[in-house]
């Protein structure tokens, strides 16, 4: 598993993904894993995982995907993201992966499914679809 | 400003809430308030407010304003949700006005408009549209 | 009630508009109106207007709202829509009003919402969110 | 290639799928495929294929996808979906492979890939994704 230092970089400049412990896992051509813990202070009504953590873990995990594929001079930022919530995301852990679909000069259109981790058993708890565009930095 | 016992009940049992600072401001029927302040904590890789607590709280705001439609014996779940992204989220606090666009025993068309605020001038940053589903306590 | 020739003459040009026989009302800075016949051949299984319809008309008319504000030398393309479907779309035609949320110049955010007309009595049917892009004719 | 024929009549009963030239070409456990030519009355300004055509066979693919899932006593009907344009749908004909990524008693998440085929050769140009909910007959 590598992970590019240009994403690493960038991932440790989101203060939020150090506020939800979320970690970076993996980067490829058009691929990125993000994880993290089910924190006390991350969760919803029921003691589940919010899905505001869903949502930043799996919309954070496409839009590296994304940026595996375009130049240094830029970065991406989400346009519009679609989430469709599968299952109560209880567990250990989520984990998100993210993939390009399309990529463009002008948007790239990526997906990320999350799962909730148990006892190293995974559930699939959302799927994300989503339009990233490139800016210059 | 009134607001729901019931929503602030299921507000304050969201640890994410509390995490991201965020506040319930007012709830009336199809309708919910929230607001929340940019934390340190709560940045993406240029210091604006990250997509992450963007979506907290227009979700959630959606979802209390479903809530404030369905009988003491149900809450609401997300099914999905979509945000589409309109400015970068950067001031001194969001501010999230959920509204019911279709009430319904089975779904909840609901949608929200998140505003960040500088110096008391609101800025439109993103708008959501999605479907909640009410289940039994 | 006006219309913009240049968004009357793109609209002939769609073959599939003569097809579902809609008609182009109104457009003006920032909105779009189109109305659609539910024609024998515009059906789901139930005898209701297809969705392919609502869609059709709900996507033409937040498209026709963002060509209304971008030059001359440019048309608008679909990056991504999403519509909810709020109630069987049962009627005498269907009627969609499209407008601009966010112009901008690499992507225009947009919505519509579509009603069904049953002897001049509307009732929303559907709700569309989508992204446009400007490109150079 | 096997057909469902409770979901070839219903296929039958969409009077749109026969204005459209549609044609179901495959059903199995959670999977369906539609085709349809780009007929000279499916067209958009450019004489590509509409996205209102794409659309219906992709949100069909994807609803029937769904039915092959549910009891006879029931049909689906479509909550909410999204599509994603990836690419200008020009060439000889459309085809959609929809496909369930959760079933539900309640909410049916599904997914639709849409190609155009020229020559043989299909060029992937939308993707969907979507929420059926199941209803009784």
């Amino acid at each position: 598993m590598t992970i590019d230092p240009r994403i690493q970089s960038s991932f440790d400049r989101q203060s939020m993904m150090a506020t939800l412990g979320a970690t970076l896992l993996e980067t490829e051509d058009g691929h990125a894993v993000i994880t993290a813990p089910i924190l006390p202070g991350s969760r919803q009504q029921q003691g589940f995982a919010h899905a505001a953590l869903t949502f930043a873990i799996g919309d954070s995990a496409a839009g590296y995907a994304a940026l595996t594929l375009i130049p240094a001079t830029q970065e991406v930022v989400t346009a519009e993201i679609k989430i469709n919530l599968l299952a109560p995301a209880k567990g250990d852990r989520l984990i998100a992966r993210g993939r390009v679909i399309k990529p463009g000069r002008r948007l790239i259109v990526v997906t990320s499914d999350v799962y909730a981790e148990t006892d190293g058993t995974e559930r699939h708890v959302a799927c994300l679809t989503g339009t990233m565009i490139p800016v210059n930095l």
